[in-house]
């Protein structure tokens, strides 16, 4: 009896847990967004360091909470009866959105470059994050091309979906990782000077580094929510092939 | 025939996979060590950036790689039939040893701060890494207390063990984004002078970039070994509460 009540104890449904992690989610877009806005100067297309405050904003938004958003889609039970099709097109839909905002957050971090005469393309940071989008880019167009066109055939679409499944999971991992070590980096450039050095930890540094300890633990929920047995579609690899 | 022919060639045996990850693992205790050895100037305990250097390499060997060999242990098909204790004991043996080095690679830098009057635990990297080994202190703990020690209840060992099964793959996560964001760190403050400045990418910098990219794919390959469910003790369920 006592395991029983325990075991019911953490057997948390799936919506109260979305809602909260959408919380989350929300919370860290607004303070990558307040980041930027209050302590980096704010926002422009000039070529500057506001150009560059484009970049965060957007990876944070695009690439961790849109893209668990859209990871997160089948685990919602109300998708797991009648036609497959709108969640697959919201599924695609969502992780599209993700995409773009991704491409234009590195969009942002080339014009700065360019525009300093600052190389690109040379830190950790820079190789992790661009491999990540380069994978998902191809999670994306190879989704699309097996599950969406209607005359992709099922034993591939069978074939598929645990890989797509893996490197769904992985890719919010290493954009995770991404996020936090460019939130590292990006201290270290800022705070250089005087009171507001990183290492004597101004205001700043505690906002920041709370924004990359909250996206770790948005990633770390959204994976682990992606790998919970009981809150997958059930005889998902029997339905996997239709629609 | 054709999709049965193509997912029989995606399902590797555990064996071969997990002798290239060795290798792997060891490749990438290799780099860091040469990396510290080649550029940094080699080991010492004298409090100088020579003994910074046992850093990067304790928590590589301790915190990535016995580590990851903890966690693969059940997945050793010679550990699914005959008594569990031996398996276990390894099991946590492994992890105590990871432990081990991972206390020492954080005893390195602290005594490398406290030698040359730099704050310690202001950077992302350090709040994200302290709270990395603070989990897996928490990990080893109660794991200890609930699968070796004789006396705990099946109903507790059945209940905490999907908790520690998440949090065993949740630290490796965050041990590998720790050590990126740590030699992201340490490259930029190495590499500020002439023509050895990391934006200029020197032979150094490709070298530890590639090593931070061999760390995540060892992580990625361990988290994924770990989920794979053909990989899993079979009717681990019914036999977890067994010593």
């Amino acid at each position: 009896r006592c395991h029983q009540h325990s075991v019911a104890m953490l057997d948390i449904p799936f919506p109260p847990f979305c809602a909260f992690l959408g919380s989350l989610g929300l919370l860290c877009v607004a303070l990558v967004g307040t980041w930027c806005q209050h302590w980096r100067g704010g926002f422009s297309l000039d070529g500057g360091s506001r150009t560059f405050n484009w970049h965060p904003v957007l990876m944070v938004t695009g690439l961790v909470v849109l893209y668990g958003a859209a990871a997160l889609v089948y685990r919602v039970p109300n998708t797991w009866s009648g036609p497959k099709l709108p969640w697959k097109l919201l599924h695609g839909g969502l992780a599209l959105g993700s995409f773009v905002l991704t491409v234009l957050g590195l969009a942002a971090v080339f014009r700065f470059h360019n525009s300093n005469g600052t190389p690109n393309m040379y830190s950790l940071h820079s190789w992790m994050g661009l491999g990540t989008v380069l994978l998902f880019s191809c999670q994306w167009a190879v989704g699309f091309g097996t599950f969406l066109l209607p005359w992709a055939p099922a034993w591939l679409r069978q074939l598929y979906k645990p890989i797509h499944v893996f490197f769904g999971s992985t890719i919010l991992m290493l954009s995770v990782a991404s996020c936090v070590s460019g939130i590292n980096e990006k201290l270290f450039f800022s705070l250089k000077n005087g009171t507001a050095q990183y290492k004597l930890l101004p205001a700043e540094a505690v906002f920041a580094n709370t924004l990359g300890i909250l996206i770790l633990l948005f990633g770390v929920l959204v994976v682990g929510a992606l790998a919970r047995p009981s809150w997958k579609r059930p005889d998902s690899d029997s339905l996997d092939s239709r629609q």
